[in-house]
């Protein structure tokens, strides 16, 4: 079933108005149309009725989530070395594995295991870290295209500080092996889009930086990179790039800090004061909010409340491996706890966020990234993820806005059924 | 297989032997000889070669754990109302859901999904609440029975601020109900026995708990209840009882806070100072962590690393629907983080708690309040929990440490193949 691009789902469905609303509607439908969402209604419109409709019943429908930070290398070593702080674990379990992915036998083979259980979880869209590698970094593209997921994949650049294994030879290899990269995979892919990756601050000389400000100019390409994640890293920051006047200020000398059309996403932004709040802004830059890997790297809790009230872009990432798990509700769970403690012990004043908050950062928060995405809006791209709550007990009838906070809070025993990205099914578990 | 309850079960092994250290060994055995743990091996001992050896291969043997405090009547309705505080969430959510256990149909059917998820999870000791009602509470008890899981439970007692539909007539008829319950219980099973379960201080009258704390003594009787869990609780019983110079004191005038022989447990301790510790310290009693519980609420994070290096009893529990999972290693994961977190946020002199510690807590810790539970330890109880973790992809060999550090972070492809207690096998997932 369901191979054409225009349908119809019937099921319990829920999106994002906004910020602060969740639409549901309790056995409504959602319109797909060529792979473009023409809306959600309580009620199908007479108008669509000639499409073929799926009934999912009692099922929940929802949005697809945006995974707007992960480390696709990181996968099969996640949930180990979690009593390390960020730079520790770099070096001993991070850097020593991404060395690996030289070899593209163990690349194919870890990327295997990456794809696939990305395939099968809430993510429709991904920002993906590989590794230095381009044979790798190409392998990763084509796997993660086979999935159907919408993605961005950055080849990293790295000209210091990564070890005898983790490092390029200078400034200029590295520039040219991601021209090199960006040749390899220009108008190969669909769904697989290229993003300049320097891995951060202490892993990129200042020519290094300057010459991707450039390259990322010249091509109209974007960029990723990490942001203001652990007080050792913001030190070091410092010393490397003495003139700067905070971390985003030294990704702003170098022209990597994006603007509103081609926007950076800066992961982390833990301990991102008002100043480098300013530069986020202005360079219309995406928060990849990152609770889980900041718990478990003892990183700390970014004030997302603070970031929102100032108009910044913010979606939520898994952060694999520092995070430990690629799914988008745990990371949603986290998110809350996080904001819940920021709240009782750093500040009062920074009301914790709310479910509906949350909600719409793992959906259309993060989904803006890619355009129209992550809502059952007209006009938006059709991603959506069907879900069987039905083994998760319950005395009572519970409202479909109960139901995604309870598989929020606890998804043991929830399963996805389908997913789609574009109108197009990627997953089915049936 | 397994009906005997002297066997070999052969695998990888890992359990506590301190609070600093876990043992482990690759292709080891555990030995039980009539319930009773004779010890773990990396080989075989000749003395215990005539026992059945059941061989897990690969699999992951660990000791079971231990929920110390856990709301049977909530289990239905978690994961929902998260964004509330403690004392609006209780009138708002949770008074209204255990008001309808004064049904035995509604109770038998609701604690059907409690027992048979208990049954089915990490767990092979459980300290439960129930509600006010006898009936349902034994029912409650007669269910866990079945099980074969190790709990003690309680018939709840509340006589003031319990609203119109969940609150005994008075001290008096509270007491009576109580000795009525003790009554009804007296020898009937033998893995569940009752606890004396005053709900909170503003649960409960002075005469009630006064009664309650004389009843605990005339009869031998363990006791649990919760401790500064919330600023607004906190100061509600400074009103209720003026007379008490903190929250444990309260409990200390009414003789409810337990003796060495039969500690009391309390769940919480969020706030607890250096002189709550102390009275916790003089009575023998151990406090429930609640890691969980205490993000969702937005209560705060209780200083374990302060009260284990006082050397105060400490287990972990999963305070379902506060916390919003009976996983017990969802609840070490957000242990871990909550700790991280306290030593980042609010006191860098007090290190977060490592995992070796954190295993401890939900083994052996929480294990204690049963005797010699938690470990694989000669005279120990021989209670089991059986792994499959090998869904969860990897691209290098992990040691037994790593793996049960991996399941702690990230457990969702990890299968439960096989749970002991006693020497007794109660659930088989082949």
């Amino acid at each position: 079933m369901i191979q054409d691009s225009s349908f119809v789902l019937g099921g319990g469905i829920a999106f994002s108005e906004g910020p602060n609303s969740i639409v549901t509607f309790y056995r409504g439908y959602v319109v797909c149309v060529d792979g473009v969402c023409k809306g959600a209604f309580p009620e199908l419109p007479d108008k669509y009725r000639f499409l073929q409709l799926y009934d999912y019943g009692e099922r929940l429908i929802i949005p697809g989530m945006t995974d707007l930070h992960v480390h696709a290398p990181q996968y099969t070593f996640r949930g180990i070395g979690m009593d390390e702080e960020l730079l520790e674990w770099l070096s001993t379990y991070t850097f020593p594995e991404e060395a690996k992915y030289a070899d593209i036998e163990y690349a194919k083979k870890a990327y295997k295991y990456f794809t696939e259980d990305l395939r099968r979880c809430f993510t429709t869209r991904a920002v993906v870290f590989g590794t230095i590698h381009n044979e790798a970094t190409l392998e990763l593209m084509r796997q993660l295209e086979s999935t159907g997921i919408s993605s961005y994949v950055g080849k990293v650049n790295m000209d210091r500080n990564g070890g005898e294994h983790l490092q390029e030879e200078s400034a200029a290899s590295s520039l040219a092996a991601t021209v090199d990269w960006l040749e390899q995979v220009e108008g190969k892919f669909a769904n697989t889009k290229p993003i300049l990756t320097p891995r951060f601050i202490p892993s990129c000389s200042d020519e290094l930086m300057k010459g991707l400000g450039k390259l990322a100019e010249e091509r109209g390409l974007r960029i990723q990179s990490h942001l203001s994640e652990n007080h050792s890293e913001i030190a070091w920051v410092k010393e490397l790039v003495p003139k700067s006047s905070c971390y985003a200020n030294a990704y702003e000398m170098f022209d990597t800090m994006g603007t509103t059309e081609r926007p950076t996403i800066m992961a982390h932004c833990v301990h991102s004061d008002k100043k480098e709040m300013e530069i986020l802004k202005k360079h219309g830059a995406f928060i990849a909010h990152c609770a889980d890997s900041n718990m478990n790297l003892t990183s700390g809790i970014a004030p997302i409340r603070k970031f929102l009230d100032a108009g910044i872009n913010i979606g939520l990432g898994t952060d694999v491996a520092a995070g430990s798990s690629m799914n988008m509700v745990k990371t949603m769970l986290i998110t809350l706890q996080a904001s819940k403690m920021y709240y009782r012990l750093v500040d009062t004043d920074v009301k914790p966020l709310t479910f509906e908050e949350v909600f719409y950062l793992a959906t259309e928060g993060g989904g803006k990234y890619f355009g129209n995405v992550g809502a059952f809006k007209d006009g938006y791209d059709f991603d959506a993820v069907v879900i069987d709550d039905s083994k998760m007990c319950s005395m009572r009838d519970m409202s479909i806005r109960e139901r995604i906070e309870r598989m929020c809070y606890n998804d043991a025993d929830v399963i996805i059924k389908d997913k789609f990205v574009k109108g197009k099914r990627v997953f089915s578990n049936n």
